[in-house]
């Protein structure tokens, strides 16, 4: 792989897709492939950094059967697909016997040290943005969605945000996450949530699997972030960082989000 | 990360290492965790290229409970303690909930262009040969093994080598691959192969899992490497390749070797 161009770091990222806890067995192969080298595309989306090659290593339940090689051929045209459409490239692979059906994907990149943004960092008075919209990925968004890359490196090169990540267990899960990493709090007003169609506010809180960017603004950089941002997607701003001192206000909401792990 | 130096490429690497497929239940984390790590390192000896960095994705079969935490924590010790031992730093990693226990390492590192092999570029008339000593690794070597860092940089930076992999599969498996990729075929002495202590010539070509270096040298320098070679590891020439349609010759051995996915 080329190595980053100078004055750059390398960035890499890796995410684990997994049936019956990322997927289930009926979906189709292609969205699958697609989910898993989007998971990360979104991470790198993130931090601000470019993505140029990624590395898919495949675990199978038992002999690789003819139908399970086709499922894998399946998923590979979708995350082909994918990455052809993000000019990255299929760095290489292996495929494993394992204890189920699940997609590693690590990807490589790089970007300038000072336009690389984490969950750390945000401040108290920093007000909180996400994009899009939240709430009931899980009928199908989480299979499709768009890894913001465009608008993670805007956002990142520009000095907009101070604190980004992606948004994969939900809202709840994830702001307290990144006031946690930047040791302040935070305060949420529900009703400037997006929501998606269908979706309530306690659903774009705690669905998760939305891949929105949440991040955080300086005060002074705010209204003009918002005249400033270029892209047709949503641009919402919820709420405000607090002092570390400060309870956690989310006007009544349970923050709970979507556990992966359990 | 740190970008690679000027004039250099990054290489990436990925390998899982699964229960029940690469390691057993039994086995103690802290070699469980190494091995998974030292697989990666392997595949960089087998390329000449140094690692910089690893990324760790751990998958578990259901809730994390008290056990398999603690299990993790010593699985990331016995990886850690490695990682230090080469100079690669832990660059990240995740847990996520998935079939089985597995972990995914991902590595991340550089060379020249022209100081790194594959399992391309041998030629006929080559010279074959083995660092270290073959077969029985399973009865505990396969989770010991050191990754042969040094021998394989030194082997593709002074040009040593045209072809080279590392053995996972077993001689039987891997010599084929690494002809066929080259477009060539092979011979190989059984009378010539270093067998480990109890192991007959069949384990030595076919038990897998040993992680030493197999490379193929032009024949005007094949003595010279002999003379040259710096290192207490044993370096064994074990046959010659072949032009493409001479028939493998093997002295009546069964190329077999250890296949991983079935």
């Amino acid at each position: 792989m080329q190595a980053p161009p100078h004055g750059h770091v390398a960035v890499l990222k890796t995410d684990v897709t997994c049936e019956g806890v990322h997927f289930e067995k009926g979906e189709k192969p292609e969205w699958v492939g697609r989910k898993a080298v989007a998971r990360v595309l979104s991470d790198f989306a993130a931090t601000g950094a470019r993505p140029a090659g990624v590395l898919i290593a495949v675990t199978l339940e038992g002999r690789p059967t003819a139908a399970r090689i086709a499922y894998i051929r399946r998923a590979y045209a979708g995350l082909g697909a994918l990455l052809r459409q993000y000019g990255v490239a299929l760095a290489g692979g292996e495929t494993s016997r394992g204890g189920g059906l699940g997609f590693t994907v690590s990807g490589y990149g790089w970007g300038r040290r000072a336009a690389l943004r984490s969950r750390t960092g945000a401040r108290a008075g920093d007000w909180i943005f996400v994009t899009g919209s939240l709430g009931t990925s899980i009928r199908g968004r989480h299979l499709r969605f768009e890894p913001r890359l465009a608008e993670g490196r805007w956002l990142a090169a520009g000095g907009w945000c101070r604190a980004m990540m992606d948004l994969s267990d939900g809202l709840g899960k994830d702001l307290p996450r990144l006031a946690q990493s930047s040791g302040i709090s935070y305060a949420v007003d529900p009703d400037a949530l997006p929501c998606n169609k269908g979706a309530a506010v306690e659903q774009a809180v705690n669905d998760g699997e939305d891949y929105e960017l949440l991040f955080t603004v300086p005060a002074s950089k705010a209204t003009a972030l918002l005249k400033a941002w270029p892209f047709a997607l949503r641009l919402s701003c919820i709420g405000r960082m607090l002092p570390q001192k400060s309870p956690p206000q989310t006007g009544g909401l349970v923050f709970r989000g979507y556990d992966h792990a359990s």
